[in-house]
């Protein structure tokens, strides 16, 4: 059976660092973009961003899909990218444009920032 | 002279309630929107959301517009409702889709939470 799939944008935070890191090391956020430019797969667009906001919560991670919520998650490790695949996967395969609780990876559980609904709204009425 | 002006959504968690509230009163998410729905002024709309995922730092509200930076604010109180305004007319006058910092309501400096650029991408390459 073929699925509708969905486009993902997985936005990364180039600049998230935490207290204590070593300022002249490559920034966590940096590196875990470096990761995932690796490992982004077909349907799935990685966008570079110099600050989502996130400050106190890096490294963080923003999923947007068209017609679906949007997420921010946060408390991420450099080496989280496998895990970001994961989470855009169940996005992506999502058919009401929710992501799933069951099977996201746990820095997915523990780390979600915030969601927004779909935008521009469907039908104000609904 | 005439400014463009954006429309802009706000949504607003009427689920948010802190540890140790009344339990039996008025969520404070709840008595945000209704003061809310009061306030909205026209090029705004107002959009009631069950959960934006920011439990932990409630009031939550999210303010997206079609070309803009969206963003997410948290540790607002009930009484918030005319910060909101103000920072969605901010948001509404901005040409290049970013809230300035300069004018926010102090809540909207020490509250922001998140901000995720425009969707969906104008430009890849940018």
């Amino acid at each position: 059976m073929h699925e509708a799939r969905r486009e993902v944008v997985i936005h990364v935070c180039v600049t998230c660092r935490r207290e204590g890191d070593d300022p002249l090391a490559p920034r966590p956020g940096t590196r875990l973009a470096e990761a995932l430019e690796r490992l982004v797969p077909a349907g799935a667009t990685l966008a570079l961003v110099e600050c989502l906001g996130n400050c106190k919560r890096g490294c963080s991670v923003a999923l947007s899909s068209e017609g679906a919520w949007t997420y921010v998650f946060g408390d991420l490790t450099p080496d989280a990218a496998p895990d970001v695949v994961l989470a855009a996967d169940l996005l992506a395969a999502s058919p009401d444009g929710l992501m799933p609780w069951r099977g996201r990876p746990e820095p997915f559980k523990r780390g979600m920032i915030a969601r927004i609904p779909p935008f521009p709204l469907k039908d104000a009425a609904e």
